[in-house]
């Protein structure tokens, strides 16, 4: 898996720090976006945490590139509807030679790992044979596994992905899901370190677990995250 | 492939034509609900389809069943963001038997049926083996195919139906969905005739192809749609 | 103001707890859908809201007429995106004589409320003689003061309704949204009572408010629930 | 009115055509966004567009300070839903001096403009006695006209953006919108000419009116555009 931030609206602390301060401000938009120091900005966007006002995060996006994922974890990733997404086509693109992603627990074990990719490469032989009797890549495709990789540009606002890291940093997500949201997570945290510092699972967040009975009972702490993640 | 309409937004016709009269009447709500005749709606429908004016089309809600289609299928269908969907989650639910959707250029041709099938049959005794060595349903599905069946719950309000067939029923959507769009055309025309008569791919109800040089070069006529669908 | 509830998913609670059933069940959509007792039903819905698995509550949607607020309401109300809504048009709609919600405030103090009432019959003077220049509605309505009356057609589903509610009803939002939003919860939890039940300000859904510093300092218990609305 | 472009997602034309590119390229990510010239750029985005491929556009947003408009225009504007909006709140903010926005038609009549400003100093008048009588500003504020001068922060992704044009270039749409619509686009253009030059209402872009019965009858040419805007 590779998560590579591609582009981001700029001075995003910024933008989020004005879009706050104008529903409350009478002075004119122009002063809003001047005014500020890092210092206000500091203190505005905390203030929104604390408040709960989510709304100003939207107005910054965050493109990435995302390969080497499964599609298995794109299935569930598009789930998320607010942020916008250009995947790898498995109806125009070849998939002679797919590379494949491995769970950790079929990794760890021999006979598992043995097993996983004899699989793989009947998979890999059938695909091969059906192109070569004709039947189009759109058809022959119905064979390739949800370990099959793929690609993804994903467009999300900041308060969508705090929703995101909200549901997926989460113990109890799945695998692969969960390692692409901390990834994300690192990324952000490196261009807008103020908007992102106080996101996390819900049991860090909101101080209370989202997963009812499922609960996995270890809730996060901060020193979790710095260590972990 | 089964589509099954669970229930929708009862008196679909007059609550499009509630919404829309509203816009424009000196009458109160109640006195708008209570004043159309089957006539009056139909007039008043076609009025809106003729302006453009869709947002009244998504005060009512059509909810499916789906069952028996690919998981390929799924993964383009929960793209469609305006719309709910509860689908079969694999990693709850065993698949050691699981069914598959096989494409209709693979079924017609023996000699790829054939390859399909043994392929299909590697893959299912390797989700077996691997769950007998401890792995976990979740990470054995990753040798799952496309090919898949899944079930899903869908909602979709009348504007966003429009659109989906709009560009799903076009002859260059991929099969399976495709068939899937005409498939709950019929059943939306069944309960709310007057408000998708019109609907269809995008060259018969804009006049236009919007694949631009990938177009079939095949506009769908009146005729087309009644005989084939 | 007046809250008619005009239409609503048949059965919204079967739909809610089918949908989030298939998800994890290895029978077929249309068991699940047959298969309820309204005591499994019950049961489902409770474990639903205690997991927070929020989206099942996505496929049933409320359709209502209001009639009687305000613009400065309106505005409001159409911020919340996830919804569908028909409003009546002042750009069509003559307002010669266009009644006024009066807030409680102006309502309670006689000084106040004859001023009130002094400009806005000096509003409606203005606009019926700007109209009598020949000025179009459209123009002669920027005259128009919040508190003029509209009426719409609403759409939202309950999973958007249960967001709203968490905002709306909390004894810090604007008093006219707060009695609409209680009004809506009152009428659905009519039809509805296993889905809304446990609906409410965040405070009292969530344990915790949602509004920082500037909390009312006294959080909704169940006792306030019932005596207040 | 105001519009001033404050940010936007960088090399916005480069992100478009990486991401459409990548649904149908063999290449990773990373070679995609490094293998584009400005010509192959030009050469894909005229593709998209001609193939009514719009999903990429999403991942390029824009944010826009939009100051010296009416509460009649904010009203319309947050209808759209796929965008992301901040606004002056009249709840907090004191509202003692409004300022106004004054329709051509009632600036262009002496008669009408006399009037219409008379009538907006009777409502600052009444707005001011009822504050002075211990009347809180968000509810003094059911005076306050739909003319009154509103500010805000918008951000919109580029597919957005033309769906906007499509409606609200349109020689139909209400004078204030339009007039934002027609200036938003030029703001757009300077940064990004290849992503919004084909931009405009409908009857420009699809060749048909949307209008239906109510068409203005005078379809947009490319030299109105050129000429008018």
């Amino acid at each position: 898996m590779e998560v590579k931030l591609l582009s981001h609206t700029p001075e995003p602390e910024r933008v989020v720090a004005t879009a706050a301060r104008l529903c409350y401000a009478p002075q004119a938009a122009e002063e809003v976006w001047t005014g500020f120091t890092p210092e206000t900005q500091w203190e505005f966007i905390n203030k929104l945490v604390d408040y709960g006002h989510l709304s100003p995060f939207e107005h910054v996006a965050f493109t990435f590139a995302i390969t080497g994922v499964s599609r298995a974890l794109s299935h569930q990733l598009v789930r998320h509807r607010i942020a916008s997404y250009s995947q790898r086509s498995q109806r125009y693109v070849d998939e002679a030679a797919f590379p494949v992603v491995v769970p950790p627990t079929v990794a760890a074990e021999p006979a598992a790992r043995e097993e996983f990719m004899r699989v793989i490469n009947q998979i890999r032989d059938g695909y091969n044979r059906l192109t070569a009797l004709g039947i189009p890549k759109e058809d022959a495709r119905y064979l390739l596994p949800n370990a099959c990789q793929t690609q993804l540009i994903m467009t999300m606002n900041a308060r969508s992905l705090q929703h995101f890291f909200g549901l997926r940093c989460c113990r109890r997500a799945q695998w692969e899901i969960r390692e692409l949201a901390w990834r994300i997570r690192r990324e952000v945290i490196k261009v807008a370190p103020l908007l992102f510092r106080e996101t996390g699972p819900a049991c860090l967040v909101q101080g209370r677990c989202s997963e009812g009975a499922m609960t996995c009972g270890r809730p996060f702490t901060r020193e979790d995250v710095d260590q972990e993640h």
